[in-house]
């Protein structure tokens, strides 16, 4: 164990927040300490619905306690509504845990907007950085592409992609051992000219950056794997973040209709599928562990509303690894190094 | 035929604009006018090599004529560039074919910015268009999707997403005989309030227009053929296009890794695979015939530089087709309808 870091990681997680709340999060706790002799939890919600949930289950329970909290954040609260009405959410309380050290991580499978705002509000920001991101890890044809940011930031300027690219780079380094990550400008052409104003203007600070900056990419890079770090503004993240998501379904749909065609073809799809399935594990969200909130003073993981223990547990090493590698120290030496050469109108 | 409608449209080709110029658009041009009794072709571009190609075919050498032009855009010349040096280019002649009334459309596989910058150029734009715009069509779980713009225009006012919605409403209605076809607006999430500055304030234009508005649609929501129409700028809608195109890309490479496991898994990807290509067709870009420029005062289609004699043979029926239903005279007249609502400083 390296000097300074805990012999265990304490994580405090939503139980309320998923689509199968509290028993998915609390299957995935008890999958968590089973299998981890690193991670304790403490399970943040309706202590009376989480003790029914955990009585099913045998475990350490030294290793797994109940934090009570008596409001939850619906899927479709607006953030805002939700920060000011709902003081003593399962969110809220949950990050209350770890700023006051408590917990050295939280997570959870809520509402997306509503866990950054509460972060961003409870945490606060890492000196310097302008905003904080949310990066997600695409399936690649060779290697590791993560996508900042996917939704935090829709109206970005210059200086929050530099950010972006820094946040991004600290994280594939620190927990996916990419040296040097390489450093991509979403755009829609390769050459520096080409691009929108914003991206324009952020080629020239990742250019003068100490980042692996290697130019602009463009939509079909994602899913080759170009670049490890892929920059760009929330909007266009989500948009493609989304619609990577929804591949999968339209080619289920296409399978079906074909194989209603006729019995061979009904074979025919049912062993493509199968394989298909089987080739489609990268694609797999659960296997990912969520997205990062970098940015904020503290660690904060996001996962999909339907994740399933199992996806809950790899939230949890996820955020136990962050943890261990002290992102958020690197992150803010990398950030402190940028505010030379940034334009003061930036700042 | 309708009243005022040709016998025969004559269409003018950019010859040499391919990947594979100009044997796949002298191909194109022969299976046209073979298999199409409405159409005639004039093939512009290098006389000799256009010459050498036909002498391969036997066809009607009333319908197919040769108009040399002695030069060629290459594939990653600047539009600027392009229009500036090589007046003589057979981009710039074709349109110039079209503008002059000796033919009544349009069509290349070439260098796409070099192809909107002449046709703007050349044909102007319709009264009323503050900018003209190009949309694809996208493969979707059921019926026609269509995304507006994919590429022409990076940064954008709601006036010129007001205006893509029109010019893609009225296409999807001519050219797909689709009854007031429902319009998104591509965003970050169904509210009204989310999105970033331009979609917000593009969203009340729509909400107002006469158009049949549906409201914010998200990224998932073009794969799965919720609207008819999508409306976004010409940044995001161009990296959406091209990730989608990557997609089987990625798909590909994954089925030949899982082949290489071992013989039983060779025999599922080769089932598989097959399958997959069959029910793919959807995805396949030939069949859609190119991306049409919709708001310049003519017809001009432009498609993929490697298009093969199918793919230039449906951007030659498109291009018809347009001509036949005199979609211009529809674009202008839907257009002028909005100059009542929209800020003055907008216009």
């Amino acid at each position: 164990m390296s000097q300074g870091t805990k012999d265990i990681i304490t994580i405090s997680l939503d139980a309320m927040g998923g689509d199968n709340a509290p028993a998915s999060e609390v299957a995935g706790a008890v999958e968590t300490v089973r299998s981890n002799q690193g991670v304790n939890i403490i399970l943040v919600g309706d202590s009376g619905k989480i003790e029914a949930e955990l009585s099913k289950h045998s475990y350490d329970n030294s290793r797994i306690r109940i934090h009570h909290a008596s409001q939850v954040v619906e899927m479709h609260e607006s953030a805002a509504d939700a920060l000011r009405k709902k003081p003593d959410s399962s969110i809220a309380s949950g990050l209350k845990l770890h700023k006051s050290g408590e917990a050295d991580a939280f997570i959870s499978p809520g509402n997306t907007g509503a866990v950054m705002a509460a972060s961003l509000f409870i945490l606060g920001r890492i000196a310097n950085v302008s905003r904080p991101t949310i990066g997600s890890r695409f399936p690649t044809e060779r290697g590791i592409t993560m996508v900042f940011d996917v939704g935090a930031n829709v109206d970005c300027k210059p200086l929050n992609l530099l950010q972006f690219g820094i946040m991004g780079s600290v994280y594939a380094n620190s927990i996916y051992g990419i040296d040097n990550p390489k450093v991509g400008l979403l755009s829609v052409g390769e050459e520096k000219t080409k691009g929108d104003a914003l991206t324009v203007e952020t080629y020239e600070l990742l250019e003068k950056s100490n980042l692996n900056f290697v130019g602009n990419v463009e939509g079909r890079d994602i899913l080759k794997g170009s670049t490890h770090i892929v920059v760009c503004d929330g909007f266009v993240g989500n948009v493609v973040l989304k619609f990577a998501e929804s591949v999968l379904g339209i080619l289920k749909t296409k399978f079906s209709d074909y194989a209603e065609r006729g019995f061979l073809s009904k074979v025919k799809v049912g062993m493509a599928y199968g394989t298909l399935k089987d080739i489609m594990k990268d694609f797999d969200y659960q296997e990912y562990g969520g997205v990062p909130l970098l940015g904020v003073n503290g660690i904060s993981i996001i996962g999909h509303g339907r994740s399933t223990p199992r996806a809950i547990m790899n939230m949890a090493l996820k955020a136990e690894q962050m943890a261990r590698v002290k992102i958020n120290e690197k992150i803010a030496s990398q950030i402190k190094d940028i505010k030379d050469f940034v334009p003061k109108t930036e700042k």
